[in-house]
């Protein structure tokens, strides 16, 4: 289904693409070409701000032989252009603006230039060290550049009609299919972050070309055997063009076993995910099954046991990593905004291959929370890292918490989660359809109208809600041909009470594996999902130890916390009465107008005398509870009123 | 008083001592020497580990002539050597070993013949670069080692009456005295890791000479202007040798402020105990208010806000420093060995400044736990990090608790702890009692015979317990002189009820500050103090936020602990009853003899249906509680029966 055949017109989404068509866009444009200072934050251990200026577009220029001078910026440089082209290329499906289609045309025709004549496009390599090219693949992130151009080129033409778009991206998939592969004198090794993949089968799918596909494949099968290639070439490297791979390394990028035998979560979540995001999508392309129970292992190792509530994974900081089962520490963990986005991806992908509402509900748990967490209401200051638990204090005064802010930051050095955001929001009616020959699942509640002439049907479905304020979903339908349509509707995993509806009359909803499946003649119908979404207790399981004894409150799909703006600081004192009643209102002036969640709790304050709240240790406590009203906040909007503390897990007794 | 006044008695002590003597001393030696292979852990981030030989014999040889050769190791491979003389110093005092003594003298020699003519010692930059002599102060160690080299051999001077170790150290104290101080002409600055100000006050303590107690005052008055003078040399600096210090720089090594206005912890722990023993040891000596008060003010700060319940320092592993008040994980934490040993010299430097029993209790508690923590039974197998909460597997897996083991490993690349408790162990006689005109205070309760010629007393102490085991101490008194004398006794601030009598005849104890004070005229006395000694129960202040509804269990001095090979694995499913009695009984057999703390509690384990207990996140839990009897071991004797869970705090409820 092509993007443009939904179009969201749900008011808080439309507001988020219009931050970004509006805000981020010409933000990051300026960043690209060096006209704005980028706000750097000189703190120490933040390895993600080593660059004081971004060069990129200054890169291309020199690559392609239009100006002079040296590569400046990360390895990756490049793909921070290529995020932003698919990004403006949704943005211009949603809203059509000239200017930015003339800025970005400008682009793909500079990108044109520095591609070399073989089809290559990498400006680092280009203009450093063309000898080099490929040599060092496991950290040189080449092809995982090519992966988001040919992405960005797909978007760009599905957006615009491009046909330059076109021809650079089958150039360079043409030169990838020459230069690796299973013959002999090609290169039998993978990129070290997976990204490639999931390019090259958005080309296959708007061009049909098998052998991109194939190619997909190929860099996912060769994974595990690309340390021992690169030991083979290391030992006949002359000139110390190849760089060895530690066994460390090779967990870190998923190189340490083939993919069809990984069964955990391992290594930097980013490329876990999109690893699973290609092999997903190759499983249901080519049939591979040993790829499709990969993908389900690893899917249940993550949603089991290495998933936060928020949807948010990594659990450590070196290595932006997953660590083992159960291991998910809410005060030093990653959850990088990039990480629950490539989950999303990967969720998508999940569904294609099999018709669950856990892979939606996932998608809505990563979306609702650490997705939109990522980003500041005002569109202009991003988290990378989506901590559960803050002590503004500590992010700086422990230098192992550092990369844990209290506030978001302005634009970043290494700009990789701000227009991964950029790209998700633009595209977010991407998510709410699931399409197969015999059903249309509806996955996401957004207001939105999708007409979709394909595979013989020839529908169209109006979403009318104001979810997740309410659960209230009004589906008006047009069947438009003689052949009867059938309409699956995600019952979500939170769900308590759910009343539905045909075309005014009750009905017992059915349940398949999630969804509510509903068959229509032609003709205009209508479906009301009826949901209650009242505030709720979420408890983890027993083996997380951090949050033993605890209690998270989530509304809907929405995961709450408490802030020190409403609750004061120290807010580990606070401790939820185990029977008192959640209530929820709705504050228009709040966050930009939140449903807010009360309970009963109280608050540990010292009573003794003043020796025995000063000292340290004591054997003798003697605090008192003070009652309080706990206010609770939907987790995606903290930090969005100065610094203050944050807590997702509170103590319940 | 000379330490060889006090003898340990203790089987218990007397046995360290034994395996410091066989194992300990004789193994360094041979590191030293190079001709045993130490055993490296290859791990990622351990960034203790970087050499694989000592070399520190060597480089001395270089450094002399006698051998050609590079220097190897850490700019600070002589303090290796130096601690090892004064382990050995110490260990000749207990017992005399003439093949020993041949050892050490020849290493006297050696360091003698490395001594250049001015005075100076340091192989590092006399092999490498002397013309960057003091000119990398705040990291090159040159007078941290100098430190350690005058301890050693003022500790070598009082066990074997050496007159060549004399010659050397007051050949270095000139030297100093020549070449830093107030004087235009003089260098204006400290060394980033403090130390020779310590060795500066032991040798004016043995020789009087005021001087040197002077320049130990300069090196403290001068710190905090330091970096202002580093700037200034590093403006007029042509050839590159001075490097310049960040303001990051200045907190680690507590040059951020004038010592005098420092009034809390800051910056690597070892490094602000180290300065605050001589700080409070020079404000004794030469009636420096100020630094009295800021040593008073630091005190407060680390036994208030900053220590945990093992007296251990140190939050974090990045800069191995202190973070902020309250900031103590369990888990995280670093808690070097090395720092409870300094907090001990500094706590002993406190008693003489002023007579009150908290300072001893702090030195009991750094030296039962954490610092006894920091060697294993067997005497060879050494902790660096001494965390409150140990799963094995993520110390493995998660490369941010990289440096938390779960066993002890063997001897280590950098070697400051093991040598470090070498001499601790050695001499810990000298932390028994504190003389004063006036008096003499017990601060330790060890099994010993003290001898007293000092300031118009003469007098004899001997102590009969098997503390802490038990808590009566029996004190065999005599005075040999006219005069009367004060014995002031300590009550340790953990004590319930406490029982004594003197020459047979029950009394009421009366306290000061800590201390029961008894007056004898000549003539034989005996003073029984009878403590009950039970399992009781602690709580941490409620602003820790990782110690908050949780219980940690001691009995007297030692804190204990639970560990998995008693209690099984999952130690955060425990729950100790508040109700439940804490009982207590010694058994022979384990841990060489330990007393054992048994109570009621209860494990909580999944009892839904399968679903639900593998489920990562449940609105509806089913878990039950299974009555267990929980089994705490002291603390110091974790981590001796292979790998496995440990816990100081566990729930309580």
């Amino acid at each position: 289904m092509a993007r443009r055949d939904v179009c969201v017109t749900d008011p808080i989404w439309k507001r988020y693409k219009e931050l970004v068509r509006k805000e981020m866009i010409p933000y990051q444009w300026a960043v690209l070409n060096d006209s704005i200072d980028i706000a750097i934050e000189r703190e120490r251990n933040d390895a993600s701000i080593p660059n004081e200026k971004s060069h990129a577009i200054a890169n291309f220029k020199i690559a392609a032989g239009l100006e002079k001078g040296d590569h400046y910026g990360w390895v990756f440089q490049d793909s921070d252009v290529y995020k932003w082209l698919e990004a403006v290329s949704y943005s211009l499906s949603d809203t059509w603006d000239d200017e930015l289609k003339t800025l970005a045309d400008g682009v793909v025709e500079l990108i044109s230039k520095a591609q070399q004549p073989d089809g290559y496009i990498g400006t680092y390599f280009t203009i450093k060290c063309p000898e080099r090219r490929y040599m060092r693949l496991a950290e040189s992130h080449e092809l995982y550049c090519m992966g988001h151009l040919l992405e960005a080129l797909v978007a760009y033409k599905l957006a615009t009609g491009s046909e330059l778009a076109m021809d650079v991206a089958e150039k360079v998939a043409a030169h990838l299919c020459d230069t690796f592969g299973p013959e002999e004198g090609k290169y039998h090794f993978a990129d070290g972050h997976e990204e490639i993949e999931i390019g090259l089968m958005k080309l296959y799918h708007i061009t049909g070309t098998e052998k991109y596909r194939d190619l997909a494949e190929y860099f996912l099968k060769v994974r595990g055997d690309s340390p021992k290639e690169w030991s083979r070439l290391k030992s006949m490297d002359k000139g110390g063009n190849i760089l060895g791979v530690s066994a460390e390394a090779m967990k870190y990028d998923q190189t340490h076993l083939p993919v069809e035998e990984q069964d955990t979560a391992e290594g930097h979540a980013v490329r876990l995910v999109y690893m699973c995001t290609a092999m997903a999508d190759v499983a249901k392309a080519s049939g591979n099954k040993e790829f499709e129970k990969a993908c389900k292992k690893i899917w249940r190792n993550i949603v089991d046991k290495r998933m936060f509530i928020t949807g948010g994974i990594g659990s450590t900081v070196l290595g932006e990593s997953f660590t083992l089962d159960y291991d998910l520490p809410n005060d030093t963990m990653y959850c990088e905004t990039c990480a629950s986005i490539g989950l999303i991806f990967f969720a998508k992908q999940m569904l294609n291959l099999e018709r669950n509402s856990e892979y939606a509900d996932v998608m809505e748990r990563a979306l609702y929370n650490t997705a939109l967490s990522g980003m500041a209401l005002d569109g202009k200051h991003f988290f990378y890292v989506n901590p559960l638990e803050v002590v503004p204090e500590k992010g700086k005064l422990d230098p192992t918490k550092s990369h844990v802010k209290s506030v978001r930051p302005q634009w970043l050095g290494c700009a990789c989660c701000p227009p991964n955001l950029a790209r998700l929001i633009t595209s977010v009616e991407d998510y709410i359809y699931s399409v197969f020959d015999d059903a249309v699942l509806v996955n996401l509640f957004i207001a939105s109208d999708m007409s979709l002439e394909d595979k013989g049907k020839k529908i169209s479905i109006r979403q009318k809600t104001d979810y997740p304020r309410s659960g209230k979903v009004l589906f008006e339908i047009e069947n438009k041909e003689e052949t009867d349509v059938t309409i699956g509707i995600r019952l979500p995993g939170w769900r308590d009470e759910v009343k539905g509806s045909i075309d005014g009359s009750a009905v017992k909803i059915t349940e398949k594996c999630g969804y509510w499946y509903v068959q229509f003649p032609k003709g205009e119908h209508s479906i009301l999902l009826d949901m209650e979404i009242k505030p709720k207790r979420w408890y983890a399981n027993l083996n997380v130890s951090e949050d033993i004894h605890k209690v998270a409150v989530a509304r809907g799909p929405q995961v709450y916390c408490v802030e020190g703006k409403d609750n004061g600081d120290g807010l580990h004192k606070l401790v939820l009465r185990k029977d008192s009643q959640l209530t929820d209102h709705f504050e228009e002036e709040l966050l930009g107008g939140v449903s807010v969640v009360e309970g009963d709790g109280e608050r540990l304050v010292w009573g003794g005398s003043d020796a025995a709240s000063s000292s340290l240790y004591t054997c003798r406590p003697e605090y008192k509870k003070e009652a309080v009203k706990i206010r609770f906040i939907p987790y995606n909007t903290w930090g969005n009123r100065g610094e203050n503390e944050m807590r997702v897990w509170i103590t319940e007794e």
